[in-house]
């Protein structure tokens, strides 16, 4: 890990055999979109996807770019949302890329967050069985999560991203200059899935984020540094385990509890937006592990300072509003995919940077533990 | 290919690594389901989707056999035909499989003919982003066809299979015995993707079925054999390219006039069937290679003459009702997944058993070539 590189773009290769691809990182790439694509792909048309807060920055450029390298392209403008990710929109998009003569080689291209990336990405991995897929992810979440990996899906009313399918990208292009017009509430969600890597196995990565976040936060060649580890990271263990079978289910860290949490606040982003919930689901999981006498306190106390200290919530309480029972709280995390048999799996750890699955966790120990953080 | 062999049952592996599965051919398997499941799937939930003239007399056997080796099962009867590979019956089977809490290792078993199994492998493939998948194949189509090789799909109204998954079965049992219980038409209709095998690369078996179609009609060992001869076949050819990128196109002979005829009679299977319209499409892809001197007539009046024996169509004539004018049958062709860019890709043949894929095909040649044929 070279954290004194100071180019002004990054390449990161996943290097996936037949479906391996390359994610871009650094200021300006949509203007310059056209012209990786049709490097990379054989097909002359393409389908944009985007929402209706990114499209008024960003739409026109890209259209603009694809126009300038022979791409014919038609756009869809969705509302922002977690909303969003449901079948009838799913409808909505497969339909306006049909429409569309989409081919094979042809691509869907999804402009936006990670919430267009994993309908436009579930949409380009069943028309046709199967089209091309291009990422553009235009929060930091998604251009240090969602858009890697080729996870895609939708929300139903049995909970987050239980329709879906596995379809590797073609190509992503994480313009970091776009981050300036995301607010800061969304660009601290994104914060918590970057850290989160520094949790898993990067100990290294972690303590350099605590010296240097201010300066992610700002931008500059520490924004786009963070941004091409977290990157790496993330190829790094979705070659491992390209269809999650095992190893990659650490990058879960945070998530039952967050996705839990995401449930009970009923997708509302006013009151959460899943990096909030994976920055509390992350202390939480610090929290229980200690408890378990898996981890140290101290270790629990220090992630969460770091998360505290940059501004994203951190405990049950920051929520605002009512939450359910914490027995609800525990049902969403059954209906969760990561459930096995009764028993449940989560992402526990030993210290920062020592995360593993444990998949025996006993439902009454983590009932008690959340009534109990319920309280503070 | 031993057409002497007379064992009473037959089993046909895919062997696709990973996702490699048995196929067992013949009477009585229904009975067996359960102790075939448990021998090779984790899980022991299922979920059941079948339709309304299938399951008055097969679905009671099913859940007996599955509760007799401890599979907890639920069921879901939809209605019958074309029509039920929809978006809509699609939510509705995803939503019925979460509700009944099948996981990754759990299996999501279609009980019925080509479309109860398109529609509900497609349902495995996105639950969860794929759960265990087993077909019963209750039609000779869905026995020798739609059952191997993982093709899975719905039709939306830009045309049929246009959204859809790779997801490979983990277990095919055709039990030969329920094909007692189909109608005459639906067995010719299969009957005409079994001689398929014959026309694109195995003249033999063509030759053999020319000898012996009247026993395979009516059951006994002649019918155990042919269907395994098919299942081989495809599975030959789609272990060689599992996703479509080149040979597997061959098992496409017929079906790109087949699918534009089913969209001409806008899928009502009282006019024509998929198999029906398969044959008709066989004969047309015959003849069309003759007008292209690819293949002599005679080759193309032996194929009309066998198909029509058996009592299938071989005609655009033999449709009952009116057809839409000839360009927007060209149109449904071009809106056909097989299409690139402008030029059209057929199935053509240089006699039985020479099938072979032809990627440059004149649209013009085609409108020709149907115009005339419209008129005999
Ligand atoms: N597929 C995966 O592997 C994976 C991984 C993590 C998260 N996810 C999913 O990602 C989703 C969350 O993604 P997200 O946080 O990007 O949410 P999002 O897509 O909803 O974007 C957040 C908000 O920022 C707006 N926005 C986006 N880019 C902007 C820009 N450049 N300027 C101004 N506004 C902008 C959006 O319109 C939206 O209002 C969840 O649905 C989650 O399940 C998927
Ligand atoms: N996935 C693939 O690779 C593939 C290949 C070929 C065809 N297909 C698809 O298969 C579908 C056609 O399949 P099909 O011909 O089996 O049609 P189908 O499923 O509609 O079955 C035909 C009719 O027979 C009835 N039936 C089924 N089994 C019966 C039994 N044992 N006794 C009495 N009635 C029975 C059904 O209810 C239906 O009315 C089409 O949608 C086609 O696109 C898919
Ligand atoms: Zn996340
Ligand atoms: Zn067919």
């Amino acid at each position: 890990m070279n954290m004194s590189s100071r180019s002004p773009e990054r390449l990161v290769h996943v290097p996936l055999g037949e479906r391996a691809y390359d994610i871009l990182i650094g200021p300006g790439l949509i203007g310059r979109a056209g012209g990786e694509i049709t490097a990379r792909l054989k097909g002359r048309r393409a389908a944009i996807v985007t929402d209706e807060h990114v499209a008024p920055h960003y739409l026109e450029a890209l259209m603009d770019s694809l126009q300038t390298d022979g791409i014919e392209a038609v756009s869809l403008t969705l509302p922002a949302g977690e909303k969003t990710k449901s079948l009838e929109h799913l409808a909505t998009v497969t339909d306006m890329v049909l429409s569309a003569r989409i081919e094979r080689s042809d691509a869907v291209i999804a402009l936006g967050g990670g919430v267009i990336g994993d309908l436009a990405g579930f949409a380009a991995g069943i028309v046709r069985r199967g089209v091309r897929f291009v990422q553009i992810p235009t929060t930091l979440l998604s251009q240090v999560d969602s858009s890697v990996g080729g996870k895609t899906g939708i929300n139903t009313r049995h909970g987050k991203n239980l329709l879906g399918v596995f379809h590797q990208p073609d190509l992503v292009l994480a313009d970091t200059a776009v981050l300036d017009t995301l607010s800061k509430r969304e660009f601290r969600a994104g914060y918590a899935e970057l850290a989160k890597y520094g949790l898993i196995d990067k100990p290294d990565f972690f303590e350099w984020l605590e010296k240097n976040w201010t300066q992610v936060f700002a931008g500059g060649p520490e924004r786009i540094e963070a941004i091409a580890v977290s990157c790496q990271a993330k190829a790094d263990v979705v070659v491992e385990d390209e269809r999650e079978t095992g190893r990659r289910a650490l990058l879960n860290l945070g998530h039952t509890f967050g996705h839990a949490l995401e449930a009970a606040t009923n997708y509302d982003s006013a009151r959460l937006v899943h990096g909030e919930g994976v920055s509390i689901g992350m202390v939480l999981a610090y929290q229980f592990s200690a408890r378990m006498n898996l981890a140290s306190p101290d270790d629990a106390a220090r992630v969460e300072a770091h998360l505290k200290a940059v501004g994203l919530p951190t405990k049950i309480g920051d929520i605002p509003g009512e939450l359910p029972p914490t027995e609800r709280l525990l049902d969403a995390i059954g209906q969760d995919k990561k459930v096995r048999s009764g028993k449940l799996t989560f992402i526990l750890t030993r210290g920062v940077g020592e995360a593993f699955i444990a998949d025996d966790v006993p439902p009454s120990e983590v009932l008690a533990f959340l009534e109990d953080k319920r309280l503070k």
